[in-house]
């Protein structure tokens, strides 16, 4: 594109508030890679992430991320959205706890207040609790939404559904002690948790009409994601000047101590980085290609089908597209940032 | 309107991420005040203050929040938004810096780094450094966002533009030591900072067309400010029910000391409670009654047009109305919520 050429003013709705696994984006944006392909970014969060697919299936929102199984449940419902490409490959999620509830295995539950996202989650544990053979009222389900963190520590719930790199890290830091995790998945056998994977979507008549832009939009976040995979500490220093509120605080403070009745001044570790610890923790999970993984659509399809979770006959290959992701095999000589992943020859 | 109607899915788009001074619309949300007026209210969130005019102002979002200077710059961009309520009056705004800094006026600047926030930011800088015969070289100004105390914290900056109640409490928080503030409004002799009045807004468009849906979006968060003010623990609750990341991290945690050679364990408090002081000091600039103050619009036009900054005729009386704020002098005999503020005898 010419550079005088009119930015596109281009909507895109996260699925939670923007937090660690969101820095592909925001280094894209922070380096200008979009405005250089033409696009004026805004980037929104979402307060409620079951708004998502609404938002985005209606084109208020021109794209956003949601989960696979999401996506498969809008197309069950009627709202046509793509998926476009991959940010997250199967984060794995289960049942986290404090480690001194003692849960070792999915039976463990019983007499527990087990806690869970939204609709389908509380049909997985129900589920396996059946599978497990447990009547199904010696253990009570309770709604907490994405945060179940703080639903333990309100002391509303014993464990509840959460992802090994983000609510677990989180309960770890409010507790002080090591958090424990039933991975769904494997207690499913289904071999990874598919169902979490957050892709990129649009509508159907956005992806349609605009592939330009969406080619644009991929190309771009895909060179962010080369810098967040190969030079993670650079990425995450550019998610902290976007998003100051995520930068660690951890810092020296004096106090005043008492040691065998002295009073005395010491220096001791105050603040917290668990927004840190996430995105080290994530940084397995990224989608270095941004592809749809073909054998994850397969998994997930069938899981729901498994669950009867969808009313109508929903083909999971018909909700993703990897058309516009780049690197499709195609060889374009040039690399996607001249100098290489930093670009550091063109910064010279 | 009739339990069984539909509700209306209605997008709101935050000026900001949520934060303590949204906790009126997440209380209404939360105890579902807007539902009990048919809205299925989506909150969302924006990561970059400078979209949200545009947003609203297209349609893409139905309504949001935005500054009071910035929807008569709108206005004067061809943009039309209508302020069709207030939601915090004047919160005084300033230059912060640690107090070590030793800034007590404001020829203090000369040679230091001055963030500011955006556009008009750095013009009443300028200003000001005018006024005060300040040499326009013996300064520098540096864009830094809303992220000033980052900018300070990073070293980029030495002092910048920020609210008493927000900027300088994290400032505080993380330096441990006291942050001044140089308020520009009293630098300016303005009376108050009438420019940073945040204000409901949505397209006059949408205004026009839908306000059924205006009204009772604001009866609703009326409802909730009414027990912000009077009971602002109970809605401090629910903002962190809804926000965990706002909640106090404030604990009693073991850590080994040395004292004299020997060593120790000592209990000492980490964590943060930022966010609650935020809250706090925020009290007193919600709006009780959600009405556009005239007598802030007036002072507001008469700043732009003394700072130069709207490139056309722009009459502040055209971008608000309080047409459909609640409680505007007609007597409805019944109370907002029955029972009182939080609807305790209905919930017994």
């Amino acid at each position: 594109m010419a550079p005088s050429a009119p930015l596109k003013k281009t909507t895109f709705l996260l699925n939670w508030y923007a937090n660690p696994y969101h820095t592909p984006i925001f280094v894209a944006k922070k380096r200008g890679f979009y405005e250089e392909e033409g696009i004026d970014l805004a980037i929104m969060e979402t307060t409620n992430p079951s708004d998502v697919t609404e938002i985005v299936g209606s084109g208020a929102a021109d794209m956003g991320l949601k989960a696979m199984i999401h996506i498969l449940a809008a197309k069950d419902r009627g709202i046509n959205i793509t998926s476009m490409g991959a940010l997250l490959d199967e984060p794995p999620t289960g049942l986290i706890f404090k480690a001194s509830l003692g849960i070792t295995k999915f039976t463990d539950i019983v007499g527990k207040r087990v806690g869970y996202i939204g609709h389908f989650g509380k049909i997985m544990i129900d589920d396996l609790a059946k599978q497990a053979g447990l009547a199904p009222d010696s253990y009570t389900t309770v709604r907490v939404g994405m945060n179940v963190t703080d639903a333990i520590m309100r002391g509303v719930i014993d464990t509840g559904i959460g992802f090994t790199n983000f609510q677990r890290l989180e309960l770890e830091e409010l507790t002080g002690e090591p958090a424990g995790m039933l991975r769904i998945d494997e207690c499913n056998g289904l071999g990874c948790c598919c169902f979490c994977s957050v892709m990129f979507v649009a509508s159907d008549a956005y992806f349609q009409k605009n592939k330009d832009t969406v080619a644009a939009f991929l190309r771009a976040t895909r060179r962010a994601m080369d810098i967040v995979i190969e030079y993670p500490d650079v990425a995450w220093e550019d998610m902290c000047i976007m998003n100051p509120r995520l930068r660690s605080t951890k810092r020296m403070v004096n106090v005043e101590v008492e040691v065998d009745g002295k009073k005395a001044t010491a220096r001791v570790e105050t603040g917290s980085d668990v927004y840190e610890k996430i995105y080290q923790r994530t940084l397995p999970y990224f989608s270095r290609t941004l592809l749809n993984v073909e054998r994850d659509w397969a998994k997930v399809g069938d899981f729901c089908k498994y669950l009867h979770v969808l009313e109508n006959e929903v083909d999971q290959h018909t909700v993703y597209s990897n058309e516009l992701v780049p690197a499709m095999g195609k060889a374009s000589v040039e690399p996607l940032t001249p100098g290489g992943v930093l670009g550091l020859v063109s910064q010279q």
